[in-house]
């Protein structure tokens, strides 16, 4: 950490600050510089509230952290990529991974058709909603367990992993009976009960980003699942909420080129809520391996226009079929390989 | 809703939109323009999907919600202001109530001297987390149940009732045992359980605006708790995240003035999170009682540059004693009595 | 400056950084810490190109400015408030001044009339545009030069100052040979050749902040006049674009009471663009007021549903001669003098 | 146009409205719902005020635009791509386009060496700035005219037709004299009386997106120019100002793709400004492609760590040498030939 002294800050007002690094164990170098002094602040533990405690002393213009406050997520400390496992896929290393089904689990029929189109297609996992977070008390929630039994009886058939979200801490020993995958939600990426709960689970964790969450926002709530023993997180960038209307979401694929750089934990994109409209998913589902994801996330439906959630950003079944040679032929160009 | 066509929509256009209403026992009246048709859709119960399906049809262009999606929250519906009585202290309704505490219970001797300064200084209630919500697992995050304890300890000595928060649904019974106010965090503004949970409880509750919230989420996560059988919801303007780095957050005194038309429910205003600089605070509290806000909610503290967490933007109790005046005079000059 | 290594930088990287900081003739400070270490550049004229050129050097982690890139518009130099005289109107250094008018001049009656309730309800300058910035190619853009002679026959009626906005630098002299103050419109903020023609004509300045500037940004765009001269520059908040959309802008009141502690220049208020709604306004006025603003400006018309702009959020006549005594009372309760 | 009305709204509320359209010579179609009457507005010529003018009216609660406001730069009205003939160069319909060259002319060594370079590895534009928008007054400002002097010596060696900023209106027929191609930076998308003199130049235009413009205000923007009678407009997407800042900006791929579709006009990316990191350049440049771009436009310099401007987001002549196979393959693979 760095304190700034203000350029009318006294000898007396630095003293004041050494002393209190002195209580915690911590050196203080100085430079002097023509119009102010500047304070390194040396030592092994440097506490989380330094920092605000000595922008409140007089003489003190600011304080500047030195160091980046997650650990375990850094790449810095962990130079090799994490590869998650999910029932044989690998996410991460490497591979391309096409994680596709519909916002929310409907019925039989509609969950069985869209995962065997998804198989037919080229997706190695399937998704699908169970418990569904909506802003309004008065649309669709999702079907609950039911809807998990339906998950679990598509992968049965199709043999793909599921990927399924899961709200509330106490919900998650039952989600993890039947997902490979538990999808932290945008609205929950810092419901920290929730990503401890999970982080002890030890499943693989798809972390989808805050509405407004800050890059490094994101890897401390990664930092939270690890923090718990569980290394098995994918991070997943969906679109930040900004000032333009026009789409549902601006998608940060900036955010994901610098992710693989300063994290090891695999990252994904998810084109759908991303853009929020169909017709824009195919270029940035493309546009999204280009800037270095690990693979994608979509929805699709054999009936967006019948759909119980999200329809105008789905795909339909044919599209998703039609999309997918694209997606490989660009990743074969990059020279990733489909998972 | 209205549905706009395209300039270059057809008659089997407008006829597949018109049919999709009747499944849905709508009509819909044509307005034809120079350049294109617009549908006035007219019935009972519009379904919360229709917009999005149609969005899909061929030939349209876009769809206009024209109701608001609340209805428990809006004030359309419900003219007059909504009063939360808590424990004989009002919240709406004309009189201005402050709110003031730590960020966090430390320790019986911080809670106690805060309490009673805050008293002293004219403050109507005490608020301190036990339980608090932070970005990184590295740092403090409250004393838990035993925080509860002090806080109902400095109730007994001081009579001014407890706002505190609660993180997590299975939290909720625990904190209303203690608790005056139960306070949903803006991290939390969109978990919907939780929601759910604090509305069964009938308790007040302290709704925090979610840090990229639009007014419209914000009073539809009100009225989660409304749905319940919970009217005694009080909003709570924090600051919203924007491009601006020189404060914590942007403070958006716009939100109170509106939610004043738009909604019943009592709205209070934090400074000390919506500047995130305790310098800050005086005049923006000052401003919070012109917008209109029925009170405010600040963080003072005996000892800041030694506080747990939030110590930069809280006051000393020597400046929040110095600043109670003030806000009593200007609520005094706009017609408003201290609670 | 600082310069923060990387944890895995070597002695030869840093020895790279000090050789680069030698040929400008500066010193570098080494903190080595546990992890990485730090240098304090020290120097008297560190060139403004050196951050960027730092930080593509190897082993560097980042670079972190500490001083502040303006230096004629901060208080930290210049302690003592600036107050602008506009032919005896005083802005700044403690009075409270309001300005008022319509957002366009239209007509000899509508200006002239506007022009003598602003007066008669306490008004100390006129506002009114002769050339408008508009979106659309479309729209009204101004009477021109006819309109800035209704100003000046308004002036001569009612003795009140004229604030007109300049777009092009080739207008200035035209301009100014009406003009009491020279306005900067938001979109202008950064057009940097009219910044420098409005300095160089030293006439008083109002410079709007940009829709999406930072605080830094806005009091560099008063360098640039300042430098040219011309110390006569008058800040104006009005409204920043955030993802709220239920406003026309988000009024960022936090900007006003943080720019009257980093800079002496006056700040005033324009409650008219910050919200976008006439009903706003005057909550928005009041809260001005108390976040430290030194004035308003607000959009007033006799007949605003007939306005060719603004309509929207301009105040009827009798609107804003209600709202000025309430503007007169805080403001005395807060200790401030009507100018 | 559809004008919302109140649920409380009268007979006579609806009334006032209809005999307000009748002035303009336009009829109202009324929808009679369950909660409220909907009026279509319906007639050859909505005048541009309408819209704020009857928000105004008692009973009326929104009003709602149902038609683009922009003609000349929108597909709906111009189905087939504009293709702009740079110097035989072709910008849009199909070809893939790479614009590279410093961000500021700053020596004959430099520019040639560079335009050496940009040629020999398969751009087809030079870019180069000779007069520079700065944030401070403090910064290097460009060349000037000796600036437009060497870029043009380097498109006589080097064959490469070049893009190059103007500024202010006054500086166009100088810039022009030497360019092939006017940029309107980012800061000036709203300069309207550039755009006009842009305009009447004829020239082909690059005209970058504003930091925090809408697509919408964008496309305005471009009409601006078209309106003159100039359709030669290149749109070029440069990054959004949002809340991250561990990018300098937020590049919006969205808009690339949304553009395509609502707009007729060529549209290039700029992954040096959208990201502000060399090393974020070529996965965000690889994106732009799947995105549709038609193009991209990047800073490349013989020794970032020497320049005058914009160092930290240019390749290295090597980097961008080896950066060009991959764009070429990512583009083959999509179907696109490069320019």
């Amino acid at each position: 950490m760095i304190v700034v002294m203000r350029a009318s800050a006294t000898q007396q007002n630095v003293d004041t600050v050494l002393r209190r690094l002195a209580e915690y164990e911590l050196k203080g170098h100085l430079s002097r510089g023509e119009e102010r002094t500047i304070i390194g602040v040396v030592g092994a533990a440097i506490p989380p509230t330094l920092q605000e405690e000595l922008e409140l002393f007089e003489g003190v213009q600011e304080t500047v952290r030195v160091t980046r406050p997650y650990k375990l997520a850094a790449r810095e400390f962990h130079p090799h990529d994490t590869v998650v496992d999910v029932r044989g896929v690998k996410v991460g290393g490497g591979a391309f991974v096409v994680i596709a089904g519909p916002c929310a689990v409907e019925s039989e029929a509609q969950i069985l058709t869209t995962a065997r189109a998804a198989r037919e297609a080229g997706a190695a996992m399937l998704r699908g909603g169970a418990f569904k977070p909506r802003s309004s008390p008065y649309t669709f929630r999702g079907l609950g367990e039911p809807g998990l039994q339906l998950l679990a009886q598509a992968r049965a058939e199709t043999g793909l992993p599921i990927v399924t979200e899961v709200m509330t801490p106490t919900d998650v020993a039952l989600v993890a009976r039947y997902a490979d995958v538990l999808q932290i939600g945008a609205r929950n990426m810092q419901n920290y009960q929730l990503l401890e709960e999970v982080g002890r689970s030890g499943m693989p964790t798809l972390l989808k980003r805050g509405l407004s969450a800050t890059i490094e926002e994101w890897l401390l709530s990664a930092e939270y699942i690890i923090a718990q023993g569980n290394p098995n997180v994918i991070l997943c960038e969906r679109g930040i909420r900004t000032f333009e209307t026009a789409t549902r979401n601006t998608m940060d694929l900036n955010a994901v080129a610098l992710v693989k750089r300063r994290s090891h934990l695999p990252i994904i994109a998810d084109p759908s809520h991303g853009t929020g409209k169909w017709y824009l998913v195919p270029p940035m589902a493309i546009a999204s391996i280009g800037a270095g994801a690990d693979g994608l996330i979509m929805e699709i439906h054999p009936d967006p226009d019948r759909a119980q959630s999200d329809g105008g950003q789905s795909l339909t079944l044919e599209n998703f079929a039609a999309l997918m040679p694209r997606i490989a032929a660009v990743a074969g160009t990059l020279g990733r390989k489909m998972a």
